[in-house]
């Protein structure tokens, strides 16, 4: 995604998306006790490093979050937002859950997009839509040696997969792009913010043992 | 490898790696607590990481194992299978060891030929079949926070180095395609069920403080 | 790189960083009492790891360390003097920091080189060049379920971004190629050096609770 118009809503969700988890990554390294470098590192991963495998798999070399200047510079912004102002930040905590969960819907949606638009199959482009919007968080939680809380609970992964699936059906029936841009990122979003505030979670299956 | 025959008993070996390489998955993520798509993703990722890795490894994308819609289908069923007969799944020990061999070997030795019908020279085939074999295992312990038993004990990756680099050497000393895959499977086969049966590990080295 | 002459600076500490690399992985992953294969593939991985991640980033693939031998050989022979003669590596403590250090500059200049010469842009250079230098230590400690010295303490990775900031501006600064390859590389070395002759660390952020 290349948007020309600096104010263009995509742009901004876009870059509200990146700086939301950012925000994410760096208060973890931060409460993790990992140095400057790591926050830094943190940040730009939990921010980037969905994108990154994405574009890996797609074969669209380099990866737009390493060649792209914007992407890094917004989550070094957030990662020394995050030490500078860390009160600041935790007072932020709504505000940095919205964008993230508009990321997570814009980051799914875009990402499948671009899987269609370099001709790959339905399949591909679902899977790495997801990817594109969890793979920056679950390799976060990798480096910080936890298993990931996008795989044990809240509707998260299955809110980025409703917005890929949604995205390449749309695309699929031929609707407008407008549409099939925002109809799945709003779906996405509605489903990760409504689960918030309602507490849905998916189902867990007890071990018999 | 794009076997055309329904019935080919490569493809049969290949479902069925799949589907007992996903098996294993879902049983670890379930016993980890892991939700509902925690248990898919990581049925699917333990079925198919190594062939992603692979793929990306030799500039083959998009990846088989996400372009292909047979690979994920059958990790997804393999991950139903255990959330609703898990008891079943459990009771289905034996089999599941078995095609875990088979797709081991088969998975080292296809990885091993693919890169070298890709014109990759013998160095790249082996490690990118051993990769094929034991990639989706290793990320799967590293998704769940543990150090893999891969990389810890028993005779599991070095009989994929077996399979692959017999594989290797079959191709150059110019046996026929059926023996240089088949023979090499067969090898790999053997050694992890005759480890498993006679409890072969490889050595470890104690520490002396 | 694919230098010509045998007793080239550039190959010696190439191999010689290689060599520290893999024996720090071989080290780790004796420690964490991994059998024979798991330190073999932690001493490849830790050497050569960084510089797979780098190639698949700007399209180089196969990767340099799967495609050319003599990384995997190093390696391998790194880790066959870490399981014969352990008493001896860790007396060895003093040259293995050193080629460490080494292998460091060299492996984050050669890798900003390498994006530059492949017609990437100067944040792509310096982020794969940095990659390149600490991406086999952070998935040595990943794979050995652990949080990343990388990320916690040290100036290691710092300096490794000092190394390729400078191989970048200096290469764009129009220096011959003597002095962006080694000029960059003395002041990562010198940097890392000095940081541990005189306990530098970067600075941590204790949460406020």
């Amino acid at each position: 995604m290349s948007p020309t118009l600096p104010f263009h809503p995509l742009v901004l969700i876009d870059l509200g998306g990146t700086f939301a988890f950012a925000i994410s990554g760096a208060v973890a390294a931060r409460q993790a006790s990992l140095d400057l470098f790591g926050i830094l590192a943190l940040a730009y991963i939990t921010a980037c490093g969905g994108g990154i495998a994405r574009d890996l798999c797609i074969g669209a070399v380099p990866p737009a979050g390493m060649a792209d200047y914007r992407y890094l510079l917004v989550a070094l912004i957030a990662a020394v937002t995050t030490i500078g102002a860390y009160r600041w930040v935790t007072r932020l905590r709504y505000p940095v859950l919205l964008f993230d969960a508009l990321g997570l819907g814009l980051f799914a949606v875009v990402g499948a997009h671009k899987a269609l638009a370099l001709g790959h199959n339905a399949e591909v482009a679902i899977i790495v839509g997801v990817l594109t919007a969890i793979g920056g968080g679950v390799t976060r939680d990798v480096l910080l040696g936890r298993v990931s809380v996008v795989l044990k609970r809240e509707i998260y992964a299955m809110a980025a997969l409703l917005g890929a699936a949604l995205a390449v059906v749309g695309t699929r029936l031929g609707w407008p792009p407008l549409w099939s841009t925002w109809v799945p990122i709003a779906a996405c979003v509605a489903l990760r913010l409504m689960s918030m505030r309602f507490g849905w979670n998916l189902p867990r299956f007890v071990v018999e043992r």
